[in-house]
């Protein structure tokens, strides 16, 4: 496939002609062809506009329409595999197995959001049937489903360069929504966000979608980004990042004449608590789960672990030498970015320098190759909470672990924790029963929790929430992995008084779409 | 029932040492006993930290429990309702049916409530079972359900002294839906607010809720309700106003270290279309439905039909003649205090002398008794839609008749529209067929569409919606009226690989609770 450096607007590619870009091999610095330049404001309007145009028309088209549309995409995009496996790994460092295996994962959630679509039944389609004899008054028909809110940007995501990016979790939901999608492409994968952006606007051609229900622009966030955002004719946002660039994107949107939703998802410590008959039943196996879940992708997943709490004794501080030797013994790996590379060795030098803090596996400060070295560092509980620099995350192969003397020690951290997007627990049955009250305090702290398992490795499908509260997402009451995802980029709209023959297939008297409905408050097919 | 003056902090009563209000009758000035003297910012961290200390008691408390103490909310209202009737009127000029029929309903939205969480299906319980020998890893077992987010701030309406009050849809839903509530108080209904919440504190009592379930607080939203929006332990916000005090709440919650949702809905013109069909064919019955609907509680509901839209042709013009008829012959009615009669005095003038607008039938400028005048309007299509001014809400029992000459300029006034709570469309088989593309914009700019009705009366159902994309309300993704307002105050929480034992019983194996749930992608009871 021979990459040309456009961006897509419609059906359109069009070369920017703002400052230009390279994709940059984070290994050897290299910098590789084709130039992306970045797009003017006068383009990213034209990519909104587009997408408004867009949108009536399709949001109007039925479920298994736009499901056609999702299945294309997933299509093209899997016939692009071989040149994605080739491109991607000299673009992020990650390895050809991860992108043949996130390319199948990005392709069978687009193809679970077509379901979803093709099924029906998630526009939660209510019907309150009229009583004209009601006193004092009648009662009216009524009647309500969810309807998409219209064009959506989103920001793609350096560490899941094809499952969050282009045509990833967002843009997925998005489109099965309803809503057209803008897509701010990512200047550390240029070439693949190229290969799947044309991926998506073939499917559109393919499958005859409306010019604009998709666009994709290069450019920075501080430019093209925040145009996205400010746009009014942009609806809502959807984000996996940084805090600092989450937070401005929210700041931006509220601070809109209208403001809108945005959807960041911007880190977490996911802390993992070992509690003591675990520890002593089967610390060794967790250390090295652990060390695994916290090397994964060199460490650069949402989901990595980067706290461990347990209590100070012997069981913990054998686990402790375990897991350093796992840690030390794990390879290095190639981080996405010299940015995200510099970041972790600022990150893992400032734990090495705090006076609490004890380096049992450091990461080296050599700088070559950006490779993220794993290791691990340890405090004490008070020192943990009396200090706010040491819940920041640091991205990458690296974990904390936090030791607490008392019960009450446990249940103080836990309940001054932040949100996070997840909390795991390994737990005998004993523990279970005697640490309630820890389990209660962490059902208010994160989106998911986890017993005996590690929080990587997000399993899309119905029940599945990637979110929690801020700030490890900017509103926990979404989730961004998973068909839920879908309900953010909806509301619901009602119909009072409609004669049946205009009323929306979902709400029609004899539900020729087959979908679950509430009638009259009892759930009806 | 003899009224105190004072604030209600969990379980205690307490008087305030703030500036001291009165309640006052809106037709004669009178002040009316007892003093309200607004809490310090003590009383109000208070009344917070006692709803955060409630929280993770009563958000275990099962359905029936809480189900329970709504019902126990609702018999003590009833119980009030003389009282109510009495003092309700004297404070609001509200006549004393109308405070019968907003008792029942409010009582009846809390009885909704208790149903729908004692049936427990709103939960949105999914399980997607564990695959342990899935290839290339093993599919894990993930639960999610709906939890409640934390203490809620809720705001009272001044015209909904009940509904939307102390113990109206704002609290209900949120108390449904787990979260402790704590009420800044309207001071323009302070006795009835004082009713109503020892109410709220007596079901509390009676029931064995925990002491911060629910706090009143009596205080200026400058300073009792900006400390409650930006108090850390407060995690969702209910407020029906004015656009200003919206904004206001919302730009504080956005600008908070964490920020929360916004539930505001700060009114709307709800545009009633008349199609040419309809208006020939029974221009005459909809111009005494409009103005019965324009003048309800002297046009102080958020859905009185702020704006009539018709073509500009013979029917039209004696539609308007009986319009104005109408609305001349419509008795004023006493406004519910000196600040809302002054904005619609203002707001009125304006219209009188605005240089495109007509008065057929102008507001009386006589001040004296706090009375709404009924009055009429008509200004040209292309004069509305190139002024902003004409847009905005005259709170008050008026309407602005906006005549068009072609269906272009019909359809351009539709898409310039901005967010509104309701649209109506008077229309025949015939308009319906042939005005589809107005429906279809129409479906972009509310969240309620209404054929051949009129947007008064907001029946609490399932399929209502009452919301609508800003301005009209903060968000427009929610509805502060019927069922679906449960959804504002809850979060899904995933739960992976737990042991059944511990699960909550809306995610245990065997369904302990009978509830509608998703397994493995499929409705199941």
């Amino acid at each position: 496939m021979s990459l040309q450096g456009a961006s897509i607007v419609g059906l359109d590619c069009v070369r920017g002609d703002g400052p230009e870009a390279f994709g940059t091999n984070p290994s050897t610095g290299e910098q590789m062809q084709p130039a992306y330049a970045a797009v003017t404001i006068e383009l990213t309007n034209e990519a909104v506009a587009k997408a408004a145009a867009a949108f009536p028309v399709y949001r109007k088209l039925s479920g298994a329409l736009r499901g056609g549309f999702l299945r294309a995409i997933a299509a093209k995009i899997e016939a692009a595999g071989d040149a994605l496996a080739e491109r991607g790994p000299l673009e992020t460092g990650l390895p050809e197995g991860r992108f043949r295996m996130e390319t199948g994962r990005t392709c069978n959630q687009l193809r679970l959001f077509a379901t979803i679509i093709e099924d029906g039944s998630w526009v939660d389609a209510r019907i309150d049937a009229a009583q004209p004899d009601r006193q004092p008054i009648p009662k009216p028909d009524v009647r309500s489903m969810l309807q998409p809110i219209g064009p959506v940007a989103v920001f793609c995501a350096s560490n899941f360069p094809l499952a969050f990016s282009v045509a990833g979790g967002d843009t997925a939901s998005a489109l099965a929504a309803g809503c057209p999608v803008v897509v701010k492409a990512h200047h550390s994968h240029p070439g693949v966000a190229e290969m799947v952006g044309l991926a998506v606007q073939a499917a559109a051609k393919e499958t005859g979608m409306p010019d604009g229900v998709f666009s994709m622009l290069y450019g920075s966030g501080r430019t093209v980004g925040a145009a996205l955002v400010q746009h009014p004719d942009i609806r809502a946002v959807g984000f996996t990042g940084s805090h600092a660039g989450g937070r401005a994107l929210m700041d931006l949107a509220a601070a809109r004449p209208q403001p809108i939703p945005v959807y960041a998802e911007m880190g977490s410590l996911n802390p993992v608590f070992v509690l003591p008959g675990a520890m002593t039943d089967r610390g060794e196996s967790i250390a090295e789960g652990l060390s695994g879940s916290v090397t994964l992708g060199a460490g650069q997943f949402c989901t990595c672990p980067g706290m461990v709490v347990a209590a100070s004794n012997d069981a913990t501080e054998q686990f402790t030498d375990q897991l350093a030797l796992r840690q030390r013994e794990a390879s290095p790996a190639v981080m996405l970015n010299t940015s995200i590379h510099e970041a972790y060795q600022k990150g893992t030098a400032a734990l090495d320098q705090h006076l609490g803090v004890e380096g049992i596996a450091s990461a080296s400060t050599q700088n070559s190759g950006c490779q993220g070295d794993p290791a691990l560092y340890i405090t004490k509980a008070e020192d943990f909470i009396g200090d706010e620099a040491l819940a920041a995350e640091v991205f990458g192969p690296s974990t904390l672990l936090v030791t607490h003397n008392t019960r009450e020690q446990l249940l103080q951290l836990a309940a001054q924790l932040e949100g996070h997007l997840t909390a795991t627990v390994h737990a005998t049955d004993a523990d279970l029963a005697e640490y309630g009250d820890l389990l209660d305090i962490l059902e208010t702290k994160v989106g998911r929790l986890v017993i005996n398992g590690y929080p990587t490795g997000v399993e899309v499908c119905h029940a599945m929430v990637h979110g929690g509260p801020y700030p490890a997402t900017s509103d926990g009451r979404s989730t961004s992995v998973g068909t839920q995802a879908i309900f953010r980029f909806a509301r619901a709209l009602a119909y009072q008084g409609y004669p049946d023959a205009i009323l929306p297939d979902a709400l029609k008297n004899d539900n020729p779409l087959g979908i679950w409905r509430m009638v009259d408050g009892e759930r009806a097919k």
